[in-house]
């Protein structure tokens, strides 16, 4: 497993060659302002859940390069066995301070496309550097959360336990998924370092190897019993599901006899929605109305909806690999783009970048989210630049069809998303411990309708850019495609 | 980012409630017998890379559950607030030496579903214990170095650079994805932390926010070639692609007039098959035929295999997420099933898992795979018991198919996949250097036929249990299956 000293090098390379050609070319203290933001909901889904703001924070707190990585840097080598980097650099490295401005959306909050979830404003070359780290924490946790929050939906209040970390990426992929997957709305994980690290619950009894290792199930059941009498829920379908079933029975009675529970019982493999009514009805009839069903084996939302739809009688659900590594898309397509830089004159210019399709240009300017709500009911955000003042009627604009607008009608309670975290360098934010993140994702879900939730085809909520900053970026689109084109036919 | 002080507690809950049942029977010290691997090759491909194993490695010789651990575990409750461990159980642990024995395929080794990559011999708690971390690690890395290879297979020669840092899942999921990524192929990674922690060369240049941060792309293009004259890979696309090609060739002749060199251009939207053939046609009757074509943007081996196909101009492929995160199949099932106990009177008992499904039973004895070739080229794979001494011929029996045989014609060369890792806790094994594992893997490939790197209905190769386990498991299964059936009609 990596241990290094430092992470500070979790990074690209081309962000370290930019910071270094900032540095030789003498800019690298210009301020400059980058957000973070997503252009779709994973998934096909309505919303995201925006996660990892903890880990960010530490990862910024400790954010330096120390002896290590400089000797490291200093092996790197150009075209001709040139050093990459001078020695003047890493010394100018090794001496740097963080001393950004961050803002950024808190955990657990909905978030959805072109709403910036993390604001950096800071000398441009550090800002740079922490483009790569950024999106690789905030990308990975918001996945997790968002899956965790559909596997939940579709749960309707049933427990879900996390229990991914055999299949996961990496041993941090499933640490962190773990964290994320709790703050989504999961009840536990089977991962213990992830529950001594986040104080997260965690859940756990047998595999098909105890009952393996016995000559008979009823043995290996009996056994258990013997040993954790009070976490008696019994894994049935090593051999035969049903007869399982009937062994659980057996010890369950006898579990009564002393005083204590037969907890649960385990399905994982065959016909879920059978099986779990079989067992169900076998549990009743011997009175164990209280012996829970935990269903596990290859579960994500949609089986877990049609399950509950053909009546399945499970009442605890068990979502691992789906789940850990958001099997049907594993990655979050966060960016992070420059939008504004300040001049000689110390006056913002404001920065986009092109593309082939409109909906990759980027975003200019410095940027807030206002979220429109009344009666604790969400109406819709607004994306606007700060240096907006006194409006108080906003019209917004959506982002991927202009002739869609609506005015946001005054007086209505409202938000803004993103919160200070660092100011020139220093934390300034107190993070919520993370049961508390966990109740702000059910908060956050409750004030929006359900047919944002839905798995298909949900309601596109309105989030739309305010009219001035709209009309803002296009004028900027338009001048950069018009000096290209003097370029072109020069 | 995680830190913890010890990596013991990676694993799930069951592992420990079952190591606790396990002491609590006596049974702890039971000789067993753990078996890991998959069932089918990921991405519908016909192999895979082992992958892992130095990582493993590392986690084994420092198997230790410390203080903080025990204080954690101590902390956990089962039903009724009562501590889910006894202190005795907790003290045990802390005591605990790691003791087994492990055999494991070499990294880079190609391999196929139902060959074991990792066996592990010992007292039952321990081998228990190390399932969900084998898992976690082989798993994972084993899918990354497919990929890779399969990346590297499309791009026939060319390199292929590693580029999936911000959308990997957790930091360790990016950093180990590069090293992995490195054995299956790859000639480079843009994860600097890969690069220190592995001796992975790391590559790079600049993004858009370099040109954006100047008045104009030319600018942007001249300032870097000041900054950093012998790395000269400029990105061309932030504005407009070929008008961002007449820029590179326009600082490339200045470059060229100091003796130095334009290097490479970078596309990274657009259509790169005719964007490409316009840059070359470009760079070349500007007399840049040795500057090379990079393209970067969400790909993977079909794209590149299309790319190919179109006669696109690219010469170094960057891949990113869909690599990184193995997009099209994030996750290898791989499992880890007790396959035999040793009984109070020293014999080795043999156990299977029966299932629903034929090919999920699990599989029975102490296993060992062979690989015989002729000419340097492989014939078959033979998965035997390695208890089966002196035979001189081998029939191989298709786990899926009872009636595909093959019998294996005496006096062929063969090599046997599973080697010795840890002898009684003892690491007795040497690992390669990383550069060497990737030397592995090519080798390994090329010992098989081109067809079965088919993307599309890959050649199965020919994997087989060997007659007499395959009996031996047939009659287990029937063994399990006639007491199940006494059991229901009892």
């Amino acid at each position: 497993m990596p241990n290094p000293s430092s992470l500070a090098l979790l990074t690209d390379l081309y962000q370290l060659t930019m910071a270094y050609t900032y540095w030789k070319s003498g800019t690298h203290n210009k301020q400059a302002v980058f957000h973070l933001y997503f252009r779709e909901n994973p998934f096909k889904g309505g919303f995201t859940i925006a996660c990892g703001l903890q880990t960010a924070v530490n990862f910024l707190s400790r954010f330096k390069f120390d002896d290590d990585d400089l000797r490291y840097l200093a092996t790197l080598r150009e075209g001709e066995d040139r050093p990459l980097f001078d020695d003047a650099f890493l010394k100018f490295l090794g001496r740097m301070k963080f001393e950004c401005d961050v803002a950024a959306v808190e955990e657990g909050t909905v978030v959805f496309p072109n709403e910036p979830l993390v604001r950096v404003t800071g000398p441009i070359l550090q800002g740079q550097l922490l483009e790569t780290p950024l999106l690789n924490i905030i990308n990975f946790q918001s996945l997790i959360a968002t899956k965790a929050a559909r596997v939940c939906f579709a749960a309707k209040g049933d427990p879900v336990l996390e229990f991914g970390l055999r299949r996961a990426q990496g041993y941090d992929g499933a640490v962190v998924a773990a964290r994320a997957a709790y703050i989504g709305g999961c009840a536990a994980t089977s991962n213990v370092l992830a529950g001594k690290l986040y104080g997260i619950p965690v859940k756990g009894t047998h595999a098909h190897s105890w009952i393996m290792s016995f000559p008979t199930e009823l043995e290996a059941f009996e056994e258990y019993a013997k040993a954790m009498p009070h976490n008696c829920h019994f894994l049935v379908d090593t051999y035969d599901t049903l007869n399982g079933v009937r062994n659980a029975i057996t010890v369950g009675k006898k579990l009564k006899a002393q005083g204590k529970k037969l907890l649960g019982v385990r399905i994982d493999s065959g016909d879920l929605a059978y099986l779990s009514q079989q067992a169900r009805r076998m549990l009743d009839e011997a009175g164990f109305n209280d012996t829970r069903i935990v269903a596990t084996n290859d579960l994500d939302e949609t089986i877990i909806e049609s399950l509950k739809d053909q009546d399945a009688k499970i009442s605890v659900w068990g979502v691992g690999t789906k789940l850990a590594t958001c099997y049907d898309q594993p990655a979050l397509g966060g960016i992070y783009k420059l939008s504004a830089i300040k001049t000689a004159g110390g006056q913002w210019e404001d920065k986009i970048k092109l593309s082939e399709n409109q909906s990759k240009t980027s975003h200019p300017g410095i940027l807030q989210v206002r979220r429109f709500s009344k009666d604790r009911k969400n109406v819709a955000d607004a994306v606007f630049d700060v240096r907006l003042e006194g409006t108080s009627e906003f019209t917004i604009i959506d982002p991927a069809d202009m002739t869609r607008k609506k005015i946001i009608p005054p007086g209505l309670e409202h938000e803004d998303l993103l919160v200070p975290v660092f100011a020139n360098g220093q934390c300034v934010y107190k993070s919520p411990d993370i049961g508390q993140m966990r109740a702000h994702t059910l908060e956050s879900l409750s004030r929006f309708d359900q047919s944002l939730k839905r798995f298909i085809n949900p309601h596109a909520y309105p989030v739309g850019f305010e009219r001035s900053l709209y009309e803002h970026k296009i004028d900027l689109i338009l001048q950069a495609r018009n000096q290209n084109d003097r370029a072109h036919h020069r």
